[in-house]
């Protein structure tokens, strides 16, 4: 059965067509500055029926959008990203493209969480927590074999899950404090990363700069030399993200957890210290037979996800 | 359809026989002391029969027992309660019943939540959040109408997740540190009441207590009151249970909370603190349309949701 992803993010709009397992058309483009609904409504369109190519309809045609939904229909709540509010883009979409795509509408790290479900890192696990740590950090939830979307569709938000409160919290950009992303998330870190260095803080990530700013990937390589600045941050921030981890793992019990994301990928050492330190911040019960996988499938996981939840809805 | 559920609790084994939602045959007796597997075995299937009577087979019958259980089976991992540990209570349940009833095993909390939700409080959502907090703390989970139990059927271990580490932390019976359940479980606060009140602490609680020892009772009862120490006290743990609660929210996005137990039904001051203080806990998104009621059937949640449990197995 033909099936096509489509991921539209704040900076790529990407669809790919697969047969089964197997992409058979893809396609990528920048989201550009128009982002107008009616215009990303037009382009998302068009790139779904350029990957089609002239397969015949009814084709399940999946969207993955970096957006905060109201409901099962695709109606966008809320998405910084293209800066829109209150859009109806799935009924727009499926008016737009009619009877030959069934069209549907999922949160981006949904449909990621499960393209790493049913064919990448967590393959063959019916209870899946995935976790991405990049500017941001989102997460997914599969239980007994299925996506949990949630009442209003923001399951899995992990990333607004508190790990301090009270005047010492940081302020996060939702508006509220505590959020471990306010600690965590790539570009919290960035900044955290460029106060401290501005200040006291004196770091062999400096010197694996050379002559570029510093960033998470410097800091990496100096925690894993011994430095003594990274290994301490980088310890506080992995103690921080496994209680949030720990806390989702004790809530879900999953088989699997994956861990991906922009900056986790590109931070081995803060990915080992996170996971040493889960030993200790989940219940012992929920890391039982608990297997722990970076994810797999990379800018490819929401194509896949969103092509495989199209298939099922 | 005639179902019949039990509750094999840490002092109480009780039964009840449904024919579709009413009661047609109950029975109550404490669980005593011979709590040897074969012996809880046997007088399980024999209330199991007597609340049956001489209805036909198969007969569907679902124990909710109070227990962290490994597999599907009803293999029990571990029951501080019965003392027991790696006994296939399931197996040798339907071993004694024989072919006239379809007999299987639940966590008591998962059966509670399910009998909240299918018949109570939570009535007529599919997404449910069950918060208990008694002696200790548990909770259950319900995803777009089915039981979430996890990989390992430990899900919804909601008195585990921390909501404080390192040295700071207060030791839990788990072994762990930090649970919510070592702040605000039942046996860790009335410890924490007379510790208290036999130092510095003084409060109007006495004068509500009489001659009894302080409870959480009188502590409420007090706050309620304006005392100072019984206001402050509740704050500090309604608030690290919403900050638990807020965070299994931000997770699993239910359109429902139930919160109920021992301990929070008898601390009205304590319930309307905790849902005070998850107005900034949780993400405002897990909150949108959040409807959050008191638990309702009581000791019957259990009986109603063990019964209807089993049907659906």
């Amino acid at each position: 059965m033909i099936a096509i992803g489509v991921d539209l993010g704040g900076t790529n709009l990407r669809a790919a067509a697969f047969d089964g397992d197997v992409p058979i058309a893809q396609h990528k483009e920048p989201v550009g500055h128009d982002r107008e609904p009616q215009a990303i409504v037009e382009r998302v369109a068009q790139v779904i029926e350029r990957v089609a190519g002239d397969v015949g309809g009814p084709i399940p045609a999946g969207v993955g959008i970096a957006a905060m939904l109201r409901d099962r229909e695709g109606t966008v709540a809320n998405s910084p990203h293209l800066r829109w509010r209150d859009v109806p883009f799935g009924a727009l979409l499926r008016a737009r493209l009619g009877d030959r795509f069934a069209a549907s509408v999922y949160n981006d790290v949904n449909a990621v969480t499960w393209g790493e479900t049913t064919a990448g890192a967590a393959r063959g696990h019916r209870d899946v927590l995935a976790v991405y740590v990049g500017t941001g950090i989102g997460g997914g939830l599969v239980c007994d074999g299925r996506l949990v979307e949630g009442a209003r569709n923001c399951a899995g938000e992990i990333g607004h899950v508190k790990v301090a409160w009270g005047d010492v919290a940081a302020p996060c950009m939702c508006g509220s404090r505590g959020c471990v992303e306010a600690y965590v998330g790539g570009s919290y870190v960035q900044r955290r990363i460029e106060r401290e260095l501005a200040g006291k803080a004196r770091s062999r990530a400096t010197f694996f700069a050379r002559a570029e700013p510093v960033n998470p990937s410097h800091v990496d390589l100096a925690a894993a030399d011994g430095d003594d600045w990274a290994l301490e941050l980088w310890t506080e921030l992995g103690s921080l993200l496994a209680i949030a981890i720990g806390n989702a793992l004790a809530i879900t019990n999953p088989s699997c957890l994956v861990l991906g994301g922009g900056l986790l990928s590109r931070t081995p050492t803060l990915y080992e210290l996170t996971v040493t330190a889960l030993a200790v911040a989940a219940p012992a019960a929920s890391l039982d037979g608990l297997v722990i996988e970076p994810a797999e499938l990379g800018d490819d996981a929401g194509l896949v996800g969103a092509a495989r939840l199209a298939i099922n809805r």
